[in-house]
């Protein structure tokens, strides 16, 4: 079969085309050497860390390629090591990228104006989201190209998403520890404490900060949606094995191949827009690429004698869906829900705190309706399939959503060098323009994230049932089965547990944060007078090494939670448990991720002069919501998407070795 | 069957009891003219609140009435008329009972020192637990009686525990508004604007403060406990019923009977222990108790020839795993956590909110391992008929539960009262430690409230699931039927779309109750110097008034949603509608409920004089953390209970009416 080369060359050629980005990006200048040196910090501590971080993580990844390897042969245990690989170059070139672009987007600013400072920081993510979806058909369709006419057994490939989702949970749970305790450390001193403004170069932590924003926010999203858009293929594959469909396993890949084509073709949309009205740019990239999209996979599907045009409704389900669900976002982060905050802020942050909470709570339902619209849809087209494509719809085009996601902190960054460097009011200006953009832009892609990750992980979960199924025909995921119901009560708990632990590792290390930049103030003699440096390699050091130990447990969890339920209770209590754990992931996921980011435009929309402005009451109570935010948007709440994706694939890669 | 009378012969004996324990109440003096004042304007109060909910909720319950015997036939209405009769009677008795003991309680502490005053307000919470105990055996047992003999369908008779459910629905809701916006609204203009301390009797809202916790706390958690209670034992006939079984059908009854007895005999011992030590006393009630029960329902079980000792075992399960959830709960609201809350308070309120949620999510883990446990091993005894009977065995001795829980509220009022009169430091030293003991008992009690709401609407699920079944063999609640999915996906948003409501209302009545506060304080000359009244009857009714238009939203939603998803999408949808339901609400419950207590002892603790004491910024760090608490644990928490057991009653009693 000739068409099994087409997903990887396509990777290639998108890899050939954020190369190209790049050296677009690189013809920017770096700026003068005050700027440059800030740059060069950022970039070294980026790079720090994730070294640190993928030297962890490798010995995690080699415990579960022997046990792998072991229990299922040497063809998954090469599924693990691909995935895990791909992942770990996408997030590491993207945050390479990123980091060469802050400075430039900074430099562009000041030098030649708005439309070059967008142009430089959405390349800048371009990259990120161009590598996202190249080396998701490299690696998944490079496996797919040499196992299947091999005839090896197409289950061996799911070790692909194994692998990505355990380095995604390790990049967004460390990504998020780091950015929080970074962030709420350097702000806790320098802001209140020292009375220094936002991104000063005299406090310690500011660098630590900017690194975060990368290794969090890039990195650790990139990777978020990485594993989303390969487990979305991997589970429609695996059950289209299932029904002996060749067709069909083979529609996932190329639906993604020509997402990949749609997203090139958005960002050229964007690129060739910005100059005019940069938010209208980035806003008919995000809704012209699904459409392109949608529009060339009929053609697809018409072409594949084996599947039916059903399908394409269920493509249409999923795209439509995403966009539906990144509006819903950005109505609850950004519309009237946000000056309802705002405004309880005047009666104190108690009231600020109820209002936020309710409004993360509200805004879960809406979403999920529309998830459960989708799978009504996708099912009565096309069963269970349905529900995979429907997701491959969704993701398909990761290119140039992720593109824009990651857009964001490259403009945040550039805003934050701009400040250190003491580049003036205009270019602040400028960077806050694009900053606050990419605020809205981001609202929109993790709305659209967490809704992938659900439908994907609903996706590897009917894989997983469908897998024990045919091997089992008794098995039953029924709910008067006592001990599905015991998986299910297991299962919500698990959330709840690692959103605890992960918000208590920000406050912990942010502790430490903390008492490290105090002590630099106080030892440091001529730092807040500007004579001296800050040591900010020791807050990187410190950041680094909280954020790589307490990643330790959730991951842990994530992993190991499926094989003792699986192991231990058997398949019916595995099944309940993912059902469960998708419930209370999907749920607490929408909750953290909206309240955080409504409470962080709320203070936002304070500081613009509204209510008092900055320094009044209702300001300083609307700052005590966006600090429970930021773990909550930042650290909790995105681990969850990861940790349902990663407990479904582990089960569904364990599932040949589990008895009912 | 003569034996059909023991049960509501019992109860009949119990509400004797309850009359006595009444009389020995009223024979302690309700103290001087301005204590005797206080008193009859809270009684006044709570009274006036009763009867106007209850004019509200009988339109409500007609309505219902109606429409059920249009589609149910007579029977089923009858049972309803019954069932909400028998919780509001008792909901009313006891808040009769408890607004008579709180003055009383005062005055005793003042005369007769803290022995006397431990006993008349545990006698005004015993009321309350007796009578809930008893008119379920009277009202559930009465119909039995009626019905069973006569071959009317047992079926029928499950319209008393949807009368008695959706009485509490509006109950708890209703009384968790008004006490939380009572309480918010006095404490804030009182305690922080006009700087007087609370409870005192210049504030205008502290009447409105008092008579919440007895609508709240009293009538409000009975009729809660009431629903689960009668929940636990008609789930068990009903799934007896698809047994053809008659003595399991009787069994629940007689169970609940001898826990009436068991609970009659715990609060003689608490009695009897009580001068010596308090804490002690209560807690040997509470523990002695189940011990009697599970030895009585020994002799009981093995007298039914149709049930296997089996079983005995699931009434084991039940009891002691109540107590292991109270337990729990005491740990997160009282030990360690509360202690790490209190200590984040030194940074600031946010890192207070943080660890308090963080508390609250991780003590959500063990409580529903416990109940996967309790569900794993009643099952593998006795089928689905032993979670029903587990869940009849946690809640038989609810007589003891209920008073000792009801105690709280009735100690808290006094020491309002002895504030408000000005009875003195020794006084109020007495009053505060009978509340510091309540605080304690009520935590394990809102633990075990939660774990037997949830057993018992799980009873009711499987009870529906196998009444639905016996109609439709082929009917399946498989996780794989992507119809089942789709419920569950609405069910886990209802809880999030309720408490986002309930907590938005709590904050909208203390608006209200804050404007007209405000106001008096302004308008009524005199009142700061106090020589002029406040109109505490204004703000009485403002917060009836915002309790009852902001309960009709949640009792509407809890109502119609089973039949809007049973007749549009067919009983499999509403099966997965209610297992998605009970996860969130079991989860929003245990979290809201234990982060809420932890919080509020958090900010006791900082009181007590440590970490800086009151005044304190930790202090006042401390009391925000407990500001959002106070809708949590008193208004949204307690209501995902009831919402749940709503949904699944009336899902039970439609039923047969059902499509699959």
């Amino acid at each position: 079969m000739d068409n099994l080369i087409i997903p990887p060359a396509l990777g290639i050629l998108g890899m050939v085309m954020a190369f190209i980005v790049y050296k677009l990006v690189m013809r920017y200048p770096d700026g003068e050497d005050k700027v440059k040196k800030i740059g060069d910090q950022i970039h070294a501590g980026a790079l720090a860390f994730m070294k640190t971080e993928y030297k962890y993580l490798s010995i995690f990844i080699l415990v579960i390629v022997l046990l792998a390897w072991y229990a299922l042969g040497p063809y998954t245990a090469i599924s693990i090591i691909v995935g895990a690989i791909c992942s770990s170059v996408a997030g590491f070139i993207g945050m390479y990228a990123a980091t060469k672009a802050n400075v430039r987007t900074a430099t562009a600013a000041q030098k030649d104006g708005p439309a070059a400072a967008l142009s430089v920081s959405f390349y800048g993510g371009s990259i990120m989201g161009l590598c996202v979806a190249s080396l998701g058909l490299i690696g998944l369709g490079g496996l797919y190209y040499f196992y299947i006419p091999a005839e090896i057994d197409p289950h061996k490939l799911e070790g692909f998403a194994m692998g990505a989702s355990v380095v995604a949970l390790f990049s967004r749970v460390g990504g998020g520890i780091f950015t929080k305790s970074a962030d709420v450390g350097a702000d806790l001193v320098g802001k209140i404490e020292a009375g220094i403004p936002e991104d000063d170069p005299r406090n310690p932590g500011v660098i630590a900060d900017n690194v975060g924003d990368n290794v969090g926010d890039v990195a650790g999203m990139g990777s978020d949606i990485f594993e989303s858009y390969c487990g979305s293929m991997i589970a429609s594959i695996a059950i289209a094995y299932t029904l002996g469909n060749q067709d069909m396993m083979m529609l996932p890949l190329a639906l993604a191949a020509s997402g990949l084509i749609a997203s090139i073709i958005g960002i050229f949309i964007v690129k060739l827009q910005s100059a005019k009205a940069p938010a209208s740019a980035l806003r008919s990239g995000t809704f012209l690429a699904p459409v392109i999209f949608v529009a060339m996979a009929y053609f697809i599907i018409d072409s594949f004698d084996g599947v039916g045009m059903n399908v394409w409704w269920c493509v249409i389900a999923g795209a439509v869906g995403g966009v539906l669900i990144g509006l819903i976002t950005e109505y609850y982060t950004g519309g009237g829900p946000v000056k309802k905050i705002a405004e309880s802020g005047e009666t104190g942050s108690a009231t600020v705190m109820i209002s936020g909470l309710s409004v993360g709570m509200q805004s879960v339902v809406i979403p999920i309706i529309i998830l459960a619209g989708i799978i009504l849809i996708s099912t009565q087209l096309s069963d269970i399939y349905g529900v995979g494509i429907a997701a491959v719809g969704m993701l398909a085009t990761v290119g140039i959503t992720m593109a824009i996601d990651a857009y964001g902190p490259v403009a945040d960054n550039a805003g934050g060098i701009a400040e250190m460097s003491g580049m003036g009011e205009e270019v602040r200006e400028i960077t806050d323009s694009l900053d606050e953009l990419g605020n809205t832009t981001a609202a929109i892609g993790k709305g659209f994230a967490i809704g992938a990750a659900a439908l994907a992980a609903l996706a590897i979960i009917s894989a997983f049932s469908a897998v024990v199924g045919v091997a089992n025909p008794e098995f039953s995921l029924a709910l008067t089965e006592p001990i599905v119901l015991v998986g299910m009560f297991i299962g919500v708990c698990i959330p709840f547990l690692v959103s605890s632990i992960t918000m208590t590792a920000v406050g912990d290390a942010a502790f430490e944060m903390i008492n490290e930049i105090r002590r630099q103030f106080k030892e440091i003699t001529g730092l807040m007078e500007g004579t001296a440096e800050p040591d900010s390699e020791k807050c990187v050091e410190i950041a680094t090494k909280a954020a790589l130990k307490k990643m330790m447990l959730p991951g842990v969890i994530a992993v190991s939670m499926p094989a003792i339920v699986g192991f231990g209770l058997g398949a019916q209590a595995l099944g309940g448990m993912l059902a469960g754990g998708l419930l209370g992931c999907v749920s607490l996921a929408l909750m953290m991720a909206n309240a955080g980011g409504a409470w962080d435009n709320a203070k936002k929309y304070v500081e613009k002069g509204n209510l008092g402005g900055k320094g009044s009451d209702t300001h300083a109570a609307a700052v005590v919501g966006d600090t429970v935010g930021d773990p909550f948007k930042d650290t909790s709440g995105p681990s969850m998407n990861i940790l349902i994706n990663v407990m479904a694939i582990v089960s569904l890669v364990i599932a040949p070795l589990l008895s009912i």
